[in-house]
């Protein structure tokens, strides 16, 4: 099966941009089942970085019709590349192919490994919107708690020790205080740089990588002949009903 | 105090449509305390009307570039054009001024008013959508349940009568069926038809214009001397340290 | 409109109480709308102040008669006058114009400022009451927590930087301990003594005066053409059926 | 023991009334264990019967009040005789002894007892109230619907058949409808008049008397060695502090 | 009535261990009802003590099948011997007689003694069980946290005093932090030894002893002529059908 | 990675049943990834089927053993086999190796699927054992119904095309009553059946096969390097403290 990631901001904008666009394939790829391919894509314009629900709303008309194009041109599913699954049921609106969020994955596939999980994120900032996207997921039964480590998305990768340090940091607390048993990293930039592996072992709880538990979690819907219900994420009535030939027709601009 | 509607759409490019924004004002106005001044705007692009997920973003970008604009202009406080409050958290974060959804509003104020209440709003596609924003609102322990007339919300002027036909219909289902005490229409398309008054009479119950109680609630805020909480909603970290100077600025382009 | 503020209690019975209600009525007054005009009224007997179950109790027959009174002498809405809402339900029952309890009223429009509120109370023997009433309310979902400050109700005035200063002990608790983004002072004496309006500037969060609040949010229903609904808070059976004709007449006595 | 059933009403002034109270002491002590002496009383003034919150707060003031001379009588627990459970709380603020309330008592007998159960009840004023109230008794969790029959209390002993054929057809679309394991008839005067003995055997389903299942729920807790707590139900401050010497002096008059 | 003690283990299977059935016996005697006679019984094969939902599962085969057998032997009524209610919906699928859990007998009690409460436990390693077994039991809306004194079951006899400090060293951590009014043994093996007696009078709140109460409830549960729902609990459809003639038929092997 | 199914009954004890366990042992190859190797095994002694609690329990403590015998041989992961999750906690305390459940693993992949899910099960015995499963399970906010065909397991087989004709016409009721979106049948043998493959087509909507999506669900969790975390599922004490050597010296017996 083709899979395809797909960064919510224009992330090959920069050299920089370009190399970790290549790195995280190549994460993505050593982690994929033997018959699975991935690539990744970014979209054309939007945010540096999700670190609030106004960036993550600036994020989703693109990456909205980039999913459109993915699935004509052939992919068979996409990860959508932001750990808050921005616009994650309208992408499911406007494709049939399974769109996965990694917040929503490891929500869920937390939800199998413990009674209580926590979600150790980048800033305060997003806390409260990421309490709301997981009570809405599925698996927000089991949340015992968000924790930020608050070091901006960008400078995670100047000082890779630094930011496991504050997620070990953040992590005992939540096991302490929350009495949280299972972790996960609420950011997709803290998934790459492996910090999950890098505090699995040192804690001796599962803690859950969103890149990669994402990745698992679309090949077993894949694997098992399942895409997302149409009934629930429905067609946006205007192209069910041919008013439209194609989601960027439901764009209008004024003269 | 002076207020604003904010469309979250580009509703002027019509003829039609600047005649709509026209009533709208009107209505607004007529309704408004007497040291009120109601204006109203709309946005340079966006969707035509919004009955799906993928059209709510559509029209965020911009309705939040709009609202910073609305707040450097001088505005005490808007009103955000769209029942279903799209990107309502994300105008918070980049505004001080008060900012109030219909959705939220009617939520909130139908929760003052009986036990339990129903939405009849325009199309099945934005059940889903709905039930998950009122559950985010803090007003959705009452929600009895969400109702489509299913039409279409630019059919909707083409025929009042039906429209209160159908209102009418799935108004007493909810009554009868879902135990509903209190209600509200779903689509501020149907609150400036007047939907709402048209059939609180026949049924003698509360019914809810989201066009109207999103203003008095407004102006209850603001009365109040209230504005959301900044430690909920909380300023873009890169605005908040002065790495964007605007929120325009947080958007980036490929080359 | 005419709104009258009801005071649970029979407050004028003293000098100081009258003094009391004077300064309460101005206080509403003069945060009214222009086109609104308050009065103040208390009942013949009652409790002297609220600080258990029992009290509120006491208080209820009275205020409710009162109510009905205030109904029949064309006023157009009444203010509850204590903040746990003693006998909400059984005032709507019995008019048909809107009664406003401060309690709910500023656990609604929290929920329009914020994620997560905190109601800084007098004793802690009304926690519990306060948590089940605003379980009720429909405005529960985002309670963070109930605090008291422990000075009794009639002694708040004595001192009123000493309640200041306890308010803001128990509200930086709140904040810390409880992640309250939002603030109500859970008493009326606590809200005309303005120690909100002292505390906000001090944390820089909203903090809500209940008699304020309640007030705009009176204002706000009537100003949207609304009451509560006769199908939730029904007419008594037998004042419905005309086996009553009045209130008054469903109590009996022993011979 | 000694317990005292505690009418919520001046029942006992009619003649019907005094044989009504005796034919319910006979039916209380002919179903109480062998060392439990139950006795019945009522108070001087209050409602008729409660088909409302209205009635419901009209009985308690002097309910409160017969509570603390019972428990100086010596009275060992207090079977508080209104289905709703009114004013069980501040009952429990100033007596020390056990006080059940049927509603409570039965919500958490019928949890030991099936998955779901449903309350049939009088009248459908109730059916809120009654909701709101079970919700609070910690026994909510249970609850599938609350259903009436629509007779007024004091007609139910007109005609005894009708009454049981109007709760029989109640339950059975509780059971059929709304998945219903186990019910209660939510009225006194329904349980003594032995309705649900009647209906039990008809549905093959156990068929709760809040008359009988609250007083053996008042001798388990007195046989556990139990009563209230008192720190979830504190003694009124002006009480504790000794500003007041008893309940009574807790209501004052206007001159 | 005759009621019987169900242990979950061999425990008769020592010296101490028949000592030990002895004294509990006695214990339920002396708390019974006058006309109530109680015995005790245990099963040929099963777990030591229960520390863990494996030793659960360990104890329920023997433990259904002596129930069956018990009520064939004309037993009134059965005492779960485990605090966890290891099995008990089985038991009640296979029997029709009551059967009552003391984790459900005794969240149900506290539910109306209080507004919330908490259990101590023996170990860290069934305070995850527990919480899942109190949210199904009807009772958990008023749980506050369960906590464990980590004293294997099988020690605590060994140094009471110790037990009782531990015991009261949670307990006053429940009351702090946790905000508990009422408090409870999680073990049998705890309750038996009477440590909440102990208990109680330090602490000044109700501590319920799961032995006593379970007793208690389940002579309320006959005494209100009340077994559990059939409904609910449904006969297994072979034996409903006759395919098996007894739960014991159930069970199949390998040749 | 070496999977192996453990079937919860002593299938293999009949002819029929050797081969039936051939049958789902290609059923698995056939659906597994590409180096996945999967076995199928059961137990020596257990339920026929499973229809009830009370079977669910006969089949645990035998499963249990043969799971830890599982790990010791050497398989990297475990697929319970019986929808209803029996024993899956106790699996996790006494293995390291992941262990996935059905009825858990369904939940939340149809969580991650749609907005609502209904079961479709086999007997009316089983729904509610199967709620209280599915709250506990982490995905149990989704959750629309769990509907029966009352089919026999064990004749399900006898006439497929019933078993799929009785399981569209409850799905149907599932989507028209209690707006389900997407589907699960909620058992291993219609599972088997390929009756959710049969459905799909004909329906327009995710159904999930409990056998397919657990498979796929536990390639998911061991293809993320993770199992279940042990500080939720503890190591029973006396295993943890060396005080036994294995679970199965945790069973005592009578002498």
């Amino acid at each position: 099966m083709k899979l395809i990631y797909l960064a919510t901001g224009p992330m090959g904008r920069t050299e920089a941009g370009q190399a970790e666009l290549a790195r995280r394939r190549a994460y993505l790829q050593r982690h994929a089942a033997r018959d699975t391919q991935v690539d990744i894509t970014d979209i054309p314009s939007g945010p540096g970085s999700i670190e609030s629900l106004y960036e993550e709303y600036l994020s989703i008309p693109e990456t909205a019709l980039r999913a459109h194009e993915l699935q004509a041109d052939g992919w068979n599913g996409i990860l959508l590349g932001c750990y808050g699954d921005p616009g994650l049921g309208a992408l499911r609106e406007i494709v049939d192919i399974p769109v996965v969020g990694a917040g929503q994955a490891t929500a869920l596939m937390a939800s199998a490994l413990g009674r209580r999980y926590s979600v150790i994120t980048v800033t305060d900032s997003v806390i409260g919107p990421l309490e709301e996207t997981l009570r809405n997921s599925g698996g927000g039964d089991k949340l015992a708690s968000v924790r930020a480590v608050n070091i901006p998305v960008l400078e995670l990768r100047n000082d890779r020790e630094l930011a496991i340090e504050a997620t070990l940091g953040e992590a005992r607390k939540a096991i302490a205080q929350d009495r949280a048993d299972t972790l996960i990293v609420g950011c997709m930039s803290m998934g790459f740089l492996e910090i999950p592996e890098a505090c699995q072992a040192e804690l001796g709880l599962p803690f859950l990588n969103p890149a990669r538990v994402q990745l698992k979690f679309l090949e077993a819907m894949l694997g098992a002949g399942l895409s997302h219900s149409k009934r629930a994420y429905m067609t946006p009535p205007k192209l069910a009903a041919g008013l439209a030939s194609s989601p960027a027709d439901l764009l209008h601009r004024q003269n």
